[in-house]
């Protein structure tokens, strides 16, 4: 099941590429149902928090017209930032998939684990490397045509 | 300096009153005059990610067609959280000057110190306690209708 979902988030991935933006995708399930996608938009949009994970958040929370996304789970091809990981805690996200660590700039194993703070008034449950390596190839080859 | 641009802040915090949400004000300064300004609209948009330092990235961002701030001072008036202590670093702001300290959500002196983490691609210079008392009588007045 996490990688049918997991499927969905590397093909929103893929149209990072169109805008020469690091390919990283998401969406977030409820029930078993697709509810939103994002995929990075920071270069296209010049906004640096045109996250994947931003963005789902954002669609769902309108779809849903509420904030609380507590039954709800984040599929992300790449390991959130310290933004994205906050964003998790402030929409109450009920649990994080993700595919490839992310060791530059992940917060949520890699730098620190900052979902598993005692202080944070919410806890995300986490899973990580799932379809790490289709996510692995997207961003290499994206990184390599930057040479 | 810090003073004349915190009030402007607290301005904007006060507009979150009119949706019922909890007052936090931002603005951001570039070269001495004001590029954008923001405030929280959580309730007001069901939205979680919508807190006024994210809203305020986003117009500066857009007004600047340049996702780098790395000229810019954000004010708000409370400590920001885990997100937008993050949103300050991916848009590589220069500055943060707040008002009150958030001993509940702070991520930037209360409950840890996440800018100063040397594993960040970005530093941002912080300033705490400035006009702290203003946002905090706006803050109280606020919790105090609510009960």
């Amino acid at each position: 099941m996490d990688e049918k979902y997991m499927k969905e988030a590397l093909k929103e991935a893929k149209k990072s590429l169109l805008s020469d933006d690091v390919p990283v995708g998401a969406v977030i399930v409820l029930n078993n149902k697709i509810i939103s996608r994002g995929h990075n938009m920071k270069e296209k949009n010049n906004d640096p928090t045109q996250h994947a994970e931003i963005i789902a958040i954002k669609k769902a929370t309108k779809k849903l017209n509420d904030w609380y996304l507590n039954d709800c789970i984040m599929y992300v091809t790449m390991e959130p930032c310290l933004m994205c990981a906050g964003a998790l805690i402030q929409s109450h996200i009920k649990k994080l998939v993700y595919g490839i660590k992310n060791d530059k700039f992940g917060y949520v194993d890699s730098i620190d684990n900052i979902l598993n703070n005692k202080q944070n008034n919410h806890i995300v449950e986490i899973k990580g490397n799932i379809l790490a390596n289709e996510s692995r190839i997207l961003i290499q080859n994206f990184f390599k045509t930057k040479r």
